[in-house]
């Protein structure tokens, strides 16, 4: 399977070029995602190193296989559970996770219900303002979608009386926190430490895709529920986690929205993330050894 | 180690934003090829997808420990005496190649001795223009230091007898090819398969550092000893090169300067490349094993 992603990898190199890859193309996740990221570098959106982390990540997901892995799947149904617990649940994202996912953030949140913080490694107002702006944006869009893809279809219709009202209603209820930070993170210096008394704050539970390490470990220090969404499982932000999905962002939160809609699943509460990410680690053993 | 490794690299957010790192530091070079990386790609030298190519390096850089890894110095060994027994020896390059190491590529052409065609995929006018600038600039620098580095103690004096003349003529020497290309790679389509006659064209052994797959597989259909320098072994450029360095390309061409130098070891003529990046591969499994 890898050795057919590397190859089908090199006969995109024509559509990149048109600017146009067909849905149907294998790798068309992967180089949408590529488009994405460089777009919103070249609008502005990201730091300096967010194409190189990027990158980082597309490697490892290489050693993945690029698919969820079922550790990763686990993770996923683990942290839905911990979401809908949680008194104050947040989602926190970065300038690469609103790149990516704005979108399925968005979805996400009204599912839980929760609100997101835009909440950056190197923070400067230009950012702060384009990533916020962009959520809401396109939050005014998606509040438009009668529901989103597999809601109207979704085979336990029962479960949906605990999701009242309307789903347009709760996108809109999604507030875009992050502009005025009026708290600080313990233990972090600078702008990095800035954020939101009502966001992640006073948070229980907190869904972060792409934190950085040293931020990741301050908040599992303030006793929050850390759950990290990072391709890399040797990373200090997956080991510090209180849970880690290794998986590719705009991969992984379709079926986290499918969870939180589903709600079946409950958390177990005793979640061994070490055992998780050794399973993360031998699904790329596999897969290096395949070769 | 590499646990060491991902924790002091955390340690370095601070010197980032001061835009100071001791030398030192256990990943001074790292950091120093990001800097080098965000800055080429802010004065235009580098693709969009560049930077993205180089966290991909740098995940598999990780998996090796960021070391030279037996394997890699095996293959410096024997892409010396390749470069050293051929008839129209060359050494292409991109951008990525003259961002992080344009000075040791320039003297590993004087070295050789041989010249620099600069040879990108998406190619425009403008990042040619700079990209043969940085080199004409950097050849101009270079031509005034007496010796290289390792170059004037080194212990195998009797051998610098085959080095006849002065080194700053041999710098001078080098010719930075590719602004007027007058040949074609068969099998290639559009401007990236333009090329130099008398560079690419007409080589029979060509070093190429961080080259596309399509394009190193047609330079092996033309029945060239291709050399190829790529961190991961899973590429199709790794696979299909005749010889491959799986290793970091700031860290493995002064080892290469050092071989070119000394030239005692002969090309084993034997050379399976296919074991060789197996045994990359399966240093890669020993470090995430040890995890």
């Amino acid at each position: 399977m890898l050795l057919h992603h590397l190859i089908s990898h090199a006969s995109l190199k024509g559509y990149e070029e048109m600017g146009e890859v067909p849905p149907t193309h294998p790798r068309y996740a992967s180089l949408m995602a590529r488009k994405l990221l460089t777009e919103a570098a070249a609008a502005g959106l990201l730091a300096d190193s967010a194409l190189i982390a990027h990158g980082r990540g597309e490697a490892f997901d290489y050693l993945l296989g690029e698919r969820t892995c079922d550790a990763a799947r686990n993770s996923i149904r683990e942290i839905a559970g911990r979401l809908q617990g949680a008194d104050w649940p947040i989602i926190s994202v970065n300038g690469n996770a609103v790149a990516l996912a704005a979108d399925n953030l968005i979805r996400c949140a009204a599912a839980v219900p929760c609100d997101i913080e835009v909440n950056i490694y190197y923070r400067t107002p230009e950012r702060m303002d384009a990533l916020i702006g962009k959520l809401n944006e396109r939050k005014e869009v998606l509040s438009h979608e009668p529901w989103p893809k597999g809601w109207d279809n979704n085979p336990n219709v029962e479960q949906w009386e605990q999701f009242p009202g309307d789903w347009q209603e709760k996108i809109r209820d999604v507030r875009i926190l992050g502009g005025d930070p009026d708290g600080r993170i313990p233990g972090l210096e600078g702008p990095r430490a800035e954020c939101c008394t009502e966001g992640i704050l006073r948070s229980d539970v907190i869904l972060v895709p792409l934190e950085d390490g040293d931020r990741c470990e301050a908040l599992v220090a303030m006793g929050k529920t850390v759950c990290a969404i990072d391709l890399n499982p040797l990373s200090r932000t997956a080991k510090k986690a209180t849970i880690t999905i290794a998986d590719e962002l705009t991969r992984c939160l379709p079926l986290l929205l499918e969870d939180l809609f589903d709600a079946t699943e409950l958390p177990t509460e005793k979640w061994d993330n070490e055992q998780n990410l050794r399973e993360v680690i031998s699904e790329m053993l596999r897969v290096l050894d395949d070769f």
